[in-house]
């Protein structure tokens, strides 16, 4: 098979015209742009077949913007193609960076096809998820059926596979002992298969040919932590690590077949613990795109576990992390409906917009100085077209305070008329600049570090 | 007047009720507990009035669990006695430490009393704000009334006040070329004041009377942060550092009078400047107990400002500070009605929780081990039990599967009955036992950094 892979392409020397479309999203040379894919670094996840249709090229890596991933599909409890369809919309609307389609219910085929065909966005899948369905028992699943679905999932225009070929059999007593065993759900499809063959895992075994596969339709590797920890108890733990170690070596082989590369990160992780859980990504796995869940930073708040992950997040984006995979409020309890996307989505762009800020990413507080302008000003109406989430701010404030002679009051029900700092500073401006005239330019207080 | 503050008593060798009921609470040893009220890094706001009525003693300090506030209160726009009690009902259920009455509007002498008498937390206020409702204009003030209202307060057993004592006049012209000028309250009234009257703030000038009153009743002064940054662009400015360092001057004239102190602090502040603004007030203000203000880490949120946050809140906790006041969904936009008490003590639950996970405090953990333990055997009950919120947990599940059967079924909606990782990893742990004995023991995979 041929090679039509952004990274072969970069490799040549030739700059696509994703890159450049990624190039000028993220205000970067087109030069620096190709680099970084040939090196690995960045990764452009770009279906030949998506890239004919709607796929708008996105840019993943430690010179684009921090990213956001929504995980939608439906289950075998609940869900169909038309709610499938308005979770993308929302994703999308609100500001989702690329979508993960993880339908495991019936249809998914006909769900996969609808979603690719309307997503501007990158699409990823689970291929196992697929093939299960067509058997009787996982073990009945054989090296060819993964090769055949990831084929014909190449075919559909899918973006990126989660690909669970890192869990070893040897890693498989590394997770006894642990309080919550194996939380992916690919993962625990190839555990269980080893265990009933003992045999190895045959996404590991075939791995080169999964890369040619990949390579023939620019399919992008995002390499599954089938052991990323699901409990603060079992984080970084020998499991997680021994895995990690083998997803770098997989990267080098797929980089061998230009094939692009991403590596999907934990979990639940100690604030303590992130920065760590960064480091030895970039070491083992050579500075590919690091794609975390997360991670969650505490277990004890289900039903908010949209702000412990979004805690988390903000924090790995910070440190490094390329693309951060939100998690909803529903997360550990059920599905998620289009008001959950909406809230997962919210979270998560606050957390990679936080990030790239700590990151001092150029240009990247010019919304946050925007907005607070408009605050300062009372420019009411401008400040929640500025806000992530415009009808949000809208309906809260005119919770109390509906008139359209409030969008330009000096104050809000927060604090009334007579008790908003921001209006009474704006009352004293001229006194102070009076003040600061009479004190003399020079006068300031004594022992600060310098700004 | 008599001295009667827990930092006299710990200072002359007494261990009181109030710091062996904190001890007991924090697990720690009853003479540490009193060294460090002697040294001020441990506070326990009690004032008398409030221990003869329903007060548990709370301790907030480096020793203790990581704390938070609520801030409850009525604005002159909205809320009323009834609609605070039932606020002060949701925080103290939900897990707040300590809840603030920030009224403004009518009836603040009857909403505190209610407040006091019906609170087992200690209660927080900022004087100003009744002393500004009783004049026409801001300057009319004067430092006796000021002085009177504090007595007034400190007699209806007032466990702590914000006094915006280190906004000096020599500060005001730092303020010029902020974003958004001054964000606090009682800050900008007293640089009103300042302004109108060409004279030094008069809480600073008569600091030594604000510290006898709190003395005599032992009202904990909580330093404001008058100039704490509203707006990313404005974090850890020169007005913002130069109040700091008043305030650690103070600190050191309250200690002097055995009056117990902490620090109020930022506010909106990016992560990587984070552990700068901790470090700042411990060198400076030599240790008392931070209070923060989140912070935020981005501006663009308004409607999820308990997210943006949470995220600085957990940083912030972790990094050492000793409590954390929530700032909830309306911030910026409205006053918090009971439901956005619920949503703000949760996120800050969340962020104090995961500031003692990463801090390493003995027994932090405990809880999530147990919920992770209880989601791992799908006993479903323990699970939303031993949730921050137990009825949203419950609530979040029952959307899809409201039958008393699923409470112990080995899935929830999210991935169904053949999908969920965790009944996969229970059906084959057998498996994977088989498997560890014949692969013998000692296998395990090469190069791992030790645990």
């Amino acid at each position: 098979m041929t090679c039509n892979t952004q990274m072969h392409h970069a490799r040549k020397g030739a700059i696509t015209d994703a890159m450049r479309f990624v190039a000028e999203r993220e205000e970067l040379d087109p030069e620096l742009a190709r680099k970084e894919v040939a090196r690995g670094r960045l990764i452009i996840p770009a279906n030949v077949n998506h890239l004919k249709g709607r796929l708008e090229p996105m840019g993943i890596g430690t010179v684009a913007r921090v990213k956001i991933n929504a995980n939608i599909g439906n289950s075998a409890v609940t869900s169909n193609v038309e709610a499938e369809l308005e979770k993308l919309h929302f994703a999308v609307h609100f500001g989702a960076d690329t979508v993960m389609d993880l339908s495991t219910g019936g249809g998914i085929d006909e769900i996969r096809e609808a979603i690719v065909a309307a997503s501007p966005v990158p699409i990823g899948t689970v291929p196992i998820y697929q093939v299960v369905q067509s058997v009787k028992q996982t073990p009945d699943i054989t090296p060819q059926m993964l090769l055949d679905n990831l084929e014909h999932q190449a075919g559909q225009g899918v973006d990126y596979w989660t690909i669970h070929c890192g869990i070893l059999i040897e890693h498989l007593p590394l997770v006894m002992g642990r309080v919550t065993g194996i939380v992916s759900r690919g993962g625990s499809l190839m555990a269980e298969w080893m265990v009933a063959h003992r045999e190895q895992n045959p996404l590991y075994t075939h791995f080169d040919e999964v890369c040619e596969i990949a390579a023939a339709y620019d399919v992008t590797l995002s390499l599954g932590d089938s052991l990323r920890p699901g409990s603060i108890a079992d984080s970084t733990d020998r499991a997680q690590r021994a895995e990690l170690k083998v997803l770098g070596e997989l990267t080098e082989r797929a980089w061998a077949h230009d094939v692009q590369v991403m590596i999907e990160g934990p979990g639940h992780i100690p604030m303590h613990e992130i920065e760590r859980n960064v480091r030895l990504e970039q070491e083992w796995c050579h500075e590919a795109p690091f794609y975390t869940l997360g991670p969650l930073v505490t277990d004890v708040a289900p039903g908010y576990d949209h702000i412990t992950s979004a805690i988390g997040a903000a924090m790995i984006g910070w440190y490094g992390a390329s693309m951060l995979c939100y998690v909803t409020p529903k997360e550990h309890l059920g599905l998620p409906n289009k008001d959950d996307v909406r809230e997962g989505v919210i979270a998560y762009k606050i957390a990679a917009h936080a990030a790239d800020i700590a990151r001092g990413r150029k240009g990247a507080r010019d919304r946050d100085d925007a907005l607070s302008r408009a605050r300062f000003r009372f420019d009411w109406n401008e400040q929640f077209r500025l806000a992530l989430d415009p009808d949000r701010a809208r309906a809260y404030h005119d919770e109390t305070l509906p008139a359209e002679y409030f969008k330009s009051a000096e104050f809000c029900s927060m604090c009334g008329p007579k008790f908003c700092s921001m209006h009474i500073t704006r009352k004293i401006e001229e006194g102070i600049a009076e003040l600061a005239a009479e004190q003399g330019t020079a006068r300031e207080p004594a022992g600060l570090p310098g700004d």
